[in-house]
């Protein structure tokens, strides 16, 4: 049922907000009425910083991350391994991986996955820019670490095919049962990749 | 743990939309990404929307309910029953009622509920606004559809309390079990109040 808004004003604002994803229009009436209790400032503020971030966002020249410069401060941290890309999705996988302090080789951030039903071919993402930085030379391991969806799949392989014919390593992160997960609620495909894809036992602990 | 961002600017948006109650800092940094994809119009015409609302809302002399000019379409709709009063928190429960199509008198938004852990006391709200307008005469009946926690129930009490002097009729919406809701699933208290208030057979279809 279509609700009735009192004000035109309240409507365009609940309709701009429930344009977001996973937010409707329920939600969305429910953030504004907060931020109509709030003080003029910090209206303005939110509206400032989404403002300026989507006029003066950067990609970084190299990994295509979003960064406030040319180059990413990852890629332009010299004490870390240029020869090997972990290649992810977007932004937040970057700072999950980044938070995990394991990893410290450089990025590819393709900006989505291949998905035909959103319309996401290839050519919308980061790929040639990807073999570009491989053709380049000095590159020895590409670490693919998408999502195990359908699309990550289709991606990985896509990826995989284009990389073949240069002189790189291609990994995948290891997939297998969470850390303090009970074996008994894992997935049949988890745990049948987790027992295909066993470790030696004192290599697992190496880090 | 705290994320690292590899851009201020997008620190600061994740920031502002991160005090939006129950965004927190992963949903704020999925929906900021999601308004990167987006053309640049659509980011403009949704911080111009909360800002236009924010410096331009106006509230009903009457009612105090959101509306674009000084009396609200419900206020000014001469066909309504202007001798009684639905006392509600905000916005959100008079689009609700509004909704089923029951109800044809007035409504008075509080603004919120007393709150003592949030610090909004009686005077933050739009209690002395209902007094003044109940004390002007005209009204028969005040009808209370606050939520039923320890705050609606508190500020309930207290208007009750504050109108007792005036001869109006102070009613409360029914408590029940929810239409379509299974008997044996009913919390005690629902269906114990239920019980207590039950109505004639052929009353209850009156409508």
């Amino acid at each position: 049922m279509n609700q009735k808004y009192p004000s035109i004003l309240l409507e365009n604002a609940v309709n701009e907000f429930a344009k977001l994803p996973g937010i409707g229009r329920k939600t969305a009436l429910r953030l504004i009425l907060y931020l109509l209790r709030q003080d003029n400032s910090m209206v303005e503020s939110f509206s400032e910083a989404l403002l300026k971030l989507k006029q003066e966002v950067k990609y970084c020249s190299h990994c295509y991350n979003i960064c406030d410069d040319e180059i990413c401060p990852i890629c332009s941290d010299k004490s870390r391994d240029a020869s090997v890309i972990c290649v992810v999705e977007n932004i937040k996988e970057v700072m999950a991986i980044e938070n995990t302090m394991q990893y410290k080789g450089l990025y590819h951030v393709l900006g989505g996955i291949i998905s035909p039903l959103d319309g996401i071919g290839p050519s919308d993402l980061e790929i040639d820019s990807l073999v570009e930085r491989v053709s380049q030379g000095g590159i020895s391991e590409i670490v693919l670490a998408l999502s195990t969806t359908m699309e990550g799949d289709t991606t990985n392989f896509y990826i995989y095919k284009k990389l073949m014919p240069y002189d790189v390593k291609i990994t995948m992160i290891a997939r297998g049962v969470s850390i303090g997960d009970e074996i008994e609620y894992a997935d049949e495909i988890t745990l049948g990749r987790s027992i295909l894809n066993r470790t030696l036992f004192n290599e697992s602990y190496k880090m």
